[in-house]
């Protein structure tokens, strides 16, 4: 019989890192840069009223380093509402512009190793919420996607399920200890991308993103069984920033 | 003596992952942006051909996020006719805008762990029908390459024939558990491509490929055994949804 | 409870490492690239004016081998000011013809091991000058990123605070046997980029790098417990050289 | 005492696989092609010469997928001779329109596990032809890298030589089941690339790759110490194969 | 206290590896190659001058593959010179043909496992010509960069002094053993690059590469201890045969 704990799941994700072509930027036309701004301040207007309706939710954020220069996370209800929104920003003048770098596909998730028996969650508005839920318009994101390590003797998918709960809570109270300063949106994508969980953290002090996962660091479960891709860190673009950030 | 498990072979399989180049397929005179569809029509129109008169099958579907826009899967009787079509394809006016970004060399493949002895499996209907057949057309796909594992104590090529068969039979017991949710088509390719086996899955519900692979990696032959290359996700593209695609 | 050690941070650290684009900046007009140098004169008269301020710290430094051309290492107190200084300089025309090929993102940082209880480090000068330092002139610079390794029997992180302090006093003494000789700042990155810290060496004795990294090797900290990324090296590039460099 | 066992080398070899730019070899002009096609048949015209004269062989096959599109396998008394040929054909025209993907380059070698003492093998006119091969005109190719791992407790470079001599034959007898079949050229790199060893296979049907490599795979000599790298799989191209799948 | 043996530094090294691009090299004008054979030339005799004036030695070789068409190895008193000739290269026209593809940074080391107590090895004039050697003209050239291995029971820096001395002493014996067939030129670049060390070997016949690293490879020191990064073999280019190549 499987060991595997039951997930719940909500909207799909797409993290979509983009760097900007300054070059070509700056030597089109001052009529065809107004032409992408044009279009692209639609496309902003438009995942802004997506948002309110409550069909889904987007951010974006600029990109500290020469990682990325911009990241938009999007969730919607389906996998085929991000694909479109894919290809129809890819057929905008501004997305000729930017030079993709990185993208991650996943479905918010919720674990459920510290569900109450008895008890269905998904008659619980809160855990709803979480599944579906409006992203924060924090000064700072941070993302990074991991896997559960199987190696040697630190395989996680090894372990008996009460094994698992408990260093799953002990790592949770961590994170609790952090409450009100980091919110934090984890997102599974065991079959759908490269990575098994991203963990995206937003914050109005860059620096709690480092104390957390440092503190985290040295708990059992990230030091014996946590494999951590690339971290990405950026700051909010609001519509006007991103004006700014794109004048030239 | 060789413990290795006899395995039965069909088509040759050749899944064909490509990224549009948006800024030279819109950038393009409507003249030739025409005359590329047309052949694109002929080729897909061809390949449907192909299928009805069971000489082979070909699906399409499209791939969210960054590491490709379509994926082209293609089942053939030889390696001649997968590199004639494959040739053919990349002449055309339409694969200039396209970027190759990964492809996957395999045949399609039945392991006879489970096979009942004395019977010749190539005598049962349904057993050749699985090694020729013809692909789903599921509202979703999905694609990722895996090895079995040979690191250290986690060595699966040195156990014994026994002790596999009983892992596999678990295995497969929790794909029949999704039975009539996901059909999975097996391609293996030692010697043939980087990776070991090619595992796709077809499903109306993208979530249930998030949890097959969940649950199956908590199972030992997975969790100790199991390496997996990256995973690709997607949405089925008909003709017309192709075309929709296109339109710039 | 968590085993993680108390750190302090100061000013967030930027290292920008380029290429140049000989071909593109030998063909430009001399009149294009008489612009261009004005313009990145004017950047690196306001990094120095920054410095003169103590609201941050920008050295430049030229890299030996193909990796890079050049550096670009700042200080500054947020993360927004480094994404705007970025931002900025990608915008002249001077970056046009740099070819980005690493950076790393981070915070000047000393960790607590040696700390004496009750005393509050922020009360001491000499620790707030640490973390908020102006950048040495020395002739040569070396940069690499490095973890502590979790792996099988060698796992940092699983280790108790005493253990972690007793190896971290022996690898102090072998810096500080280098005092005078090397001026060492650490940034850690934990949560911020891929690699947990980032170690910039300044010295007027290039050699000074090998024999310090070196004897350190076969300390336990780092014979054990680092995983080294990249290393970079380079001599000081003051206005002057700069422009030299730049002639063509 | 060294305990490495005796090599017998013969010819250089160099192969060196390439993706064919579709794109520059459609759009130039018709002479330009023509003119092009000129030079590659004096080419290919050569070294069907050189293979006459018995100074070297060479075989141009087709790669399914997107990995090459071409392999050129050059076999030749020195490296001079192969460093030679690879310049001149660097300069043609048709070389301009190829992108050259990956080469690897070794040396015919013949190890002696199996050597009976007392005998010269060099006087052994079998053993000669196998150093220095005409290579076979079959259907199919097969090619990859590989190294005897060195990890732990499995590393081959601290056996004994009766150890590895005794796997060898057992390996050696799978080898030997696929006679008539399979025709295999092993070259050594060790000192010369990457890869320690590469195992080119030729075939008139590339399952018999599959079938060879996976039986081989539970030998402990694979399970245990085979590390392997790319592989590539061909379909052969004789001079007019090779100009009608250039003809567009 | 440090286990660390002492190491002998002499001159710095750069390994600059590049591949021309035959494309642009071709439809250059007549005189725009001539006048960039015309700077190569005097490149190549400068560098000769300061080879007679003893203040520094560079070779050139071509490599055999697609790694890289040419590979310029310089000896150079400071890290300062190292990077000016580089830029200065950089600046001309004919390295606007050229791609760079690999370049290693290092200074010319001899260890003292095997020193004579009590003597000063600096008064020695052989070790001295050692430090700063005037690099072969032999026919061939092999490079490889290497790691001292610090696996869980491979870690090389957690030995004893006395254990590796012995070691090192058997590794050395080898190496003694191929005297006058292949001179061996150890560059260290701890805190300089990516891999610990760098190996240069010279002969005049390229088998004898093959045959001194298989050997070496199953000594203790290789087989637990060395972890090898790519091999790059090459021919001898003179000035003569450098244009010959690049004629067309």
């Amino acid at each position: 019989m499987s060991e595997a704990v039951q997930t719940l799941e909500g909207w799909y994700a797409l993290h979509d890192f983009r760097t900007i072509n300054w070059s070509s930027w700056k030597y089109v036309s001052d009529e065809e840069r107004a032409r992408s701004l044009d279009e692209l301040r639609s496309f902003l207007e438009e995942w802004k009223a997506i948002g309110e309706s409550k069909t889904g939710s987007t951010v974006v954020y600029s990109i500290v380093g020469q990682k990325a220069d911009i990241v938009f996370m999007h969730l919607r209800e389906t996998l085929e509402e991000l694909n479109e929104l894919e290809t129809a920003f890819n057929k905008t003048t501004f997305a000729q512009h930017t030079i993709p770098v990185y993208s991650y596909v996943s479905v918010v998730e919720l674990s459920s190793y510290m569900a109450k028996p008895g008890v269905d969650p998904m008659q619980d508005p809160e855990i709803v919420a979480r599944l579906k839920p409006q992203l924060p318009q924090t000064k700072h994101i941070c993302f990074y996607p991991m896997n559960k390590r199987r190696s040697g003797n630190d395989n996680w998918y090894m372990l008996g399920m009460e094994e698992r709960r408990s260093m799953m809570r002990s790592h949770g109270m961590i994170g609790r200890s952090y409450a009100g300063r980091v919110k934090q949106i984890i997102t599974g994508s065991v079959g759908l991308d490269d990575w098994e969980w991203g963990v995206t953290l937003f914050s109005d002090d860059a620096l709690t993103f480092k104390k957390l996962v440092y503190e985290m660091r040295f708990d059992e479960v990230s030091a014996r069984y946590g494999d951590f891709g690339d971290f990405y860190v950026g700051n909010r673009l609001d519509a006007e920033k991103f004006e700014n950030m794109l004048q030239v």
